[in-house]
């Protein structure tokens, strides 16, 4: 409940308990980062490792505001920029943030510790209304990043997530909680105030986003169902295939084929990717020689939509969550539905104890 | 809220929402699955593979059953049985199934479809009043075990659950919804009563319990948690190795090794299991060979308590929920902190929506 009441102070806009919409890197732009918004949610521009459209993005999503019920007198513009910083420019970076003051930035995979403490320094120095939110997928790294950067949140994702993360981790069931009772706990140590957790990973659905809440978060973070939006950036064939997708945990899996196979090999060795099982990924276990199936991979681009789908090639990030994602709504709707949804959710479950003492 | 109705009939000296015991392989005996129904869980008795002391077990319980609380009065034992189908006899299964007609049966692991529904079929005919439980891991199995034997729960187990389950897979997180949706389609289509889900695998605390709840479950299951409960049937060596443990994503993992080096070889291609990462882990994962492996292993048995540990070779399964579990608590206490908690968990979020009102 405080970390709800937070929320509200930090972004005036908001209805809790809060969606948030994922930075998915070139997909999630600036027409779904404020749609999200709009709707009383957190939308986050994906620029993932190369900030050389962000200036654009952010002058699309300035207009996309203007023309909105949302308004920039908070001091800060009502979305967020999420960075993959270990390919992320900092000084090009810096600079936008200290031109559009953004509500928040999200930091993911710093190539160490101090260069995350670099980015997180000259961000509160270029905008100090804006918010930092580090990702994170196990208590150690909770507990590093709280230590050294003392982020105002902290996103905690699941290895159900879509994308990239951890190669290994637990799920939101087990993670949320022991991060929970650690940082509260490392926080009142120390003496300083504890990070928001923000719940990632998995969350699809009202459902989930309940889950999240009762597991200790103050807010949730939805990618793989913002994918099947009109505002999603994505080919029909990547979009066709999220809702093809069914069983997530025996149809998606874990990987470096797809960075491998994309040539986005920049990652280190602690984090691969969930996507969706397709040729690639069974040829790469069945021991294909990689430049085989890169070369497979780049014919396969020419097939335009045609290339996803279980027997093709292009890659299909998703989270094990994707067989909760059967039709295609606006990202508004989608807020509003899990956010009333998640609600609903806790109010129906309260009925439990009552009829246990009748 | 319809079933925790149906449970409360089912298992008339249950309160809910229902907190189960897993039935660890010769770890959970009478001690423990009878503390657990006494406290208004559902405790089973973990048979797996052999059934050469399920005879002992039972008489064993029945004498714990008749100097308590419970009563034998409802016709059937207040207590359930877990078999590991693929290695468990059938023949003395039933005939002591007909003799203690056990509250619920749960099956996991059969050879095939065909076996189960035997399986089945005959316990239905030895004792009409015990529920039969079926434990899956993916929406295909739930449909499969659904339409082919029509169980009265399904035990729906995510990945993050210790000891064993499939190879790959989601967190109950996305599991639990998908299958949900898909088991009360089915049964409605096919005009038949849907199984009540009981959500396993990462279960800990109040704060899972409640999420479980809010994914959808009518009832949630413990396994690691009942590890450092004084009535586990485990090695002191093994209890400390679960207190000492934490940030279970990254000190637990899923493999093959442990079975491989225990000689529990009947396991199918589909399952492995989780524990704690270990010696013989390391050294399997950078390449040593099994032989040698497994002499190691053989020679740290004489250790005694010392054989277990990170720098040790005796196996430690559990969840990745492990770092939750830092102390021995009696099993009732557990069950009734589980059950009145998540009450608790889910009472607290109700000031959520009001806040926002304000």
């Amino acid at each position: 409940m405080e970390g709800a009441q937070r929320l509200r102070e930090d972004y005036p806009w908001i209805q809790t308990p809060l969606v948030v919409g994922a930075p998915m890197r070139l997909i999630a732009l600036a027409d779904m980062a404020v749609e999200i918004s709009k709707a009383g949610g957190l939308g986050f521009i994906g620029v993932g490792t190369d900030t050389s459209n962000l200036s654009s993005d952010l002058q699309a999503a300035a207009k996309l505001i203007e023309k909105s019920s949302l308004t920039m007198n908070h001091d800060v513009m009502p979305i967020g920029i999420g960075f993959i910083n270990w390919g992320a420019d900092l000084d090009t970076a810096i600079s936008l943030i200290a031109q559009y003051r953004p509500a928040a930035v999200w930091f993911f995979a710093p190539t160490s510790i101090s260069s995350l403490c670099e980015w997180t320094a000259q961000t509160r120095k270029a905008s100090s209304r804006t918010k930092i939110w580090v990702q994170i997928g196990s208590m150690k790294e909770a507990a590093e990043v709280m230590h050294a950067a003392r982020p105002d949140a902290l996103v905690v994702q699941g290895t159900d997530a879509g994308g990239h993360g951890l190669v290994q981790g637990a799920s939101l069931i087990t993670l949320l909680p022991e991060v929970s009772d650690n940082v509260y706990a490392m926080c009142k140590e120390e003496g300083i105030s504890p990070a928001i957790l923000i719940a990632a990973g998995g969350v699809v659905d009202a459902r989930g986003a309940a889950a999240a809440l009762a597991l200790g978060a103050s807010g949730v973070v939805l990618g793989t169902r913002f994918l099947a939006s009109p505002e999603a950036n994505i080919s029909k064939g990547y979009r066709d295939e999220i809702l093809r997708a069914s069983d997530g945990g025996q149809s998606t899996a874990r990987s470096k084929v797809y960075d491998n196979l994309r040539g986005t090999t920049g990652w280190s060795e602690t984090h691969n990717a969930r996507g969706v099982i397709n040729k690639s990924y069974v040829d790469a276990m069945s021991g294909m020689d990689e430049e085989e199936n890169k070369k497979l991979y780049e014919e396969e681009m020419k097939k335009g939509d045609a290339g996803w789908g279980f027997e093709a090639r292009m890659t299909t990030y998703a989270g094990s969550g994707v067989g909760l994602v059967r039709e295609v709504k606006p990202a508004g709707d989608i807020v509003r539905e899990v956010r009333d949804g998640s609600t609903a959710v806790l109010e129906g479950l309260r009925g439990s104890p009552i009829e246990v003492k009748l």
